[in-house]
């Protein structure tokens, strides 16, 4: 895995691509400026170095990505071996996505939630990113300032400066839950409008969930102020404390949800997401997905309507039970870890920790240089918290519990009999 | 399919759907302006309306959009249905794809062109969309003056425009082959500087291509002057002339090329497709689309390995020769049809032609009402121009012979009736 270096960025390193006689304009190929404002995930380091030990043959714990290892429910991988038997139905979808399925996901709406979401506001996308992309889109223009939380998922903001937006990272610590409240809000706002606001409840990298007080302090907030909320629900369904987590929804109808088969239903490969739109942002945004992206994946959308059967849940269900295993090792384990200030997860799968006490006791300045000391000990890979944070993440980790509790039971083991 | 009308950027229309206190600032939710700047698809009325009739029992022909009939090849079915026997396998791949799919699209290059592509310049992306989404962005900045081909693919010029970037519409009537030519990028780069030049042979909706020479001259002219080539080679293969398609890399290794299982191996819907990448637009593109998609479809990419065993080429050459016959039938049914002036297809799956003198007849201003009128009598969906060409395109349309030649035939006979 490569990654941007300021050598990439340099004209000389570029010119020397280029042949033929002396450019009169700029060289080529030269990357855009825009281009640069991407930063690389830290963690890929962490995930081509695991590669390379798996093909070593060694034993590798990947802790270090958001992704189930249980993969897709049974009834979804029947259903996309039958669409295979008979491929010819296999072209391009309406852009929004196969009616079948975008009324399945408002079925699975009033079963979950109670709410009624007419189909023909729900987006079937690639992904949540494919959500993402076109929400940011079609409800931001070049310069507007939206708001996230930080620590949070870094790709919002990579996304978000790629497109033009100013990013204004509101700093949620541990009184805050890791989650934006409207005291934040309100700062941010006062000092240059805000034009949107990122939430995700549970959290990614702190699995913390808004509960629906505090969700509907925000959204009122937001709705009063003129900023657009856009909700990040792909982790509902994951869960410890006994509710799927709250849909915006239920708040403000001109809220955006963003969901995925990604997570509940471990589907990280498939590429297949939603967005849940209002009314007024349905035509612009089929517009901009039509022409960016035409369609989601075709196989996987048909292939999805199983998701939503009673064996899939119950797999699913199944997986959670083991995620809420390992949060329970790892939460067990976390003095003898020496893990500093950490909220015990509400939901996803993921546990986030300072680990100061760890890098003092070992004499290194960064958790990447923890991370890769014991993935290179003991073959477990965590994610250091750069990606979430560009502040404090160098002093915090990662854990992802998606690998189930006998896995993360044995990483625990490792990494404490390598710390002696 | 909803389209974006101007009651939908009426922000008196927004407004109501904003419940709850006045709103202090902007009203929620509304678009930004760029999903404006987004057109939605002339054609997508019309696949719309195909839709309805055939949930009414009609029998349609359905030339109005660029979609082989075939579906994917056999031995890609095969190899999909026995990757979803075992699922496991399906989380997320590395950025630019399994390196088997990218060493075997290497491997399709020098088979096909004779080139020597080293695979780890080879993203494989999310459809060819996926591809332009990431080239254009790692590419171009705002206000960046990106040049193409009018007529031309109506995709390339909303995504660009989405994304902030000035398009140059080059004016390339059948003089030019309908392709940009040396004097017409001169001229547009004299009044102020291009930074980039789309290209596209066999071109949609023309299918007209660029010769070896022609394709020198220009991406020389590109080269001396700082303009970066992209070069969208998705119809390779699908050829009326002996050669499929002049490959960019033949003549400048710093030129984009793009392509796609889309069209020549009939797989649409699977949204897979690729990028080839000169070595300093490498790293910057893998952190554009790591954040803006992940990766491509996994259960797609390794079907997809597929897509170059003999087999699998033996059925995408079947389905050419069946376009080839298709083509011929409109050829020599074009002076009973009334066809203007049309340039003979050298590739692709496309006939586009003027149709002045048959809406003079008819006493209708547009390809569009033609188009519909056709639709209703005959069950035969043709495109307007409009997506292709705001200026001349509403007198054109397009055909789309990816239906075989034995439908093309049948709808040939229909509309001569309709016309009498």
């Amino acid at each position: 895995m490569t990654s941007s270096t300021p050598a990439e960025a340099d004209p000389t390193t570029r010119a020397s691509a280029v042949s033929g006689p002396a450019a009169s304009a700029e060289t080529i190929p030269a990357a855009s400026a825009r281009s640069g404002l991407v930063k690389p995930f830290a963690a890929m380091g962490i995930v081509a170095t695991v590669g390379q030990m798996q093909r070593a043959g060694r034993d590798t714990i990947a802790m270090c990505l958001g992704e189930p290892t249980q993969g897709a429910p049974s009834p979804v991988l029947a259903r996309a071996a039958e669409v295979m038997s008979d491929g010819t139905g296999l072209g391009y979808s309406p852009i929004f996505g196969i009616p079948e399925l975008r009324e399945a996901i408002a079925s699975h709406y009033r079963d979950w939630y109670g709410l009624d979401i007419a189909p023909d506001r729900i987006a079937v996308t690639t992904g949540s990113s494919g959500a993402f992309q076109t929400t940011f889109l079609t409800c931001f223009d070049v310069g507007d300032r939206v708001a996230l939380a930080r620590p949070g998922y870094g790709a919002y903001k990579n996304i978000l400066a790629a497109l033009g937006c100013e990013v204004v990272e509101l700093d949620c610590g541990a009184d805050e839950g890791f989650q934006p409240t409207v005291d934040l809000l309100a700062a941010a706002h006062a000092k240059a409008p805000l034009k949107g606001l990122m939430l995700a409840s549970p959290a990614n990298p702190t699995g913390t969930m808004i509960g629906p007080e505090a969700l509907g302090r925000i959204v009122d907030w937001c709705r009063a102020n003129g900023v657009q909320v856009i909700s990040d629900e792909i982790y509902h369904g994951i869960s410890y404390i006994g509710t799927r987590g709250e849909c915006a929804l239920a708040h403000d109808d001109s809220a955006v949800v963003i969901s995925s088969f990604s997570k509940y239903w471990g589907m990280t490969g498939w590429r297949l997401g939603w967005a849940i739109l209002p009314e007024a942002l349905v035509a612009p945004a089929q517009n901009v997905t039509g022409n960016l992206s035409l369609c989601a994946p075709v196989p996987a959308q048909y292939a999805a309507v199983a998701a939503f059967t009673d064996e899939s849940y119950a797999e699913c269900e199944a997986a959670v039970a083991s995620f809420a295993g390992a949060r329970e090792h790892v939460l067990g384990a976390a003095a003898d870890l020496g893990f500093g200030e950490m909220a015990p997860p509400d939901g996803a799968f993921y546990m986030y920790a300072r680990v100061d006490d760890i890098l003092d006791r070992a004499g290194i300045a960064t958790a990447g240089q923890w991370c890769e000391q014991v993935l290179e000990a003991t073959g477990v890979a965590l994610a250091p918290g750069d990606d979430f944070d560009s502040v404090d993440g160098p002093r915090s980790v990662r854990l992802s519990l998606a690998v189930g509790a006998d896995r993360t039971a044995e990483a625990i083991d490792r990494i404490l009999d390598f710390m002696g």
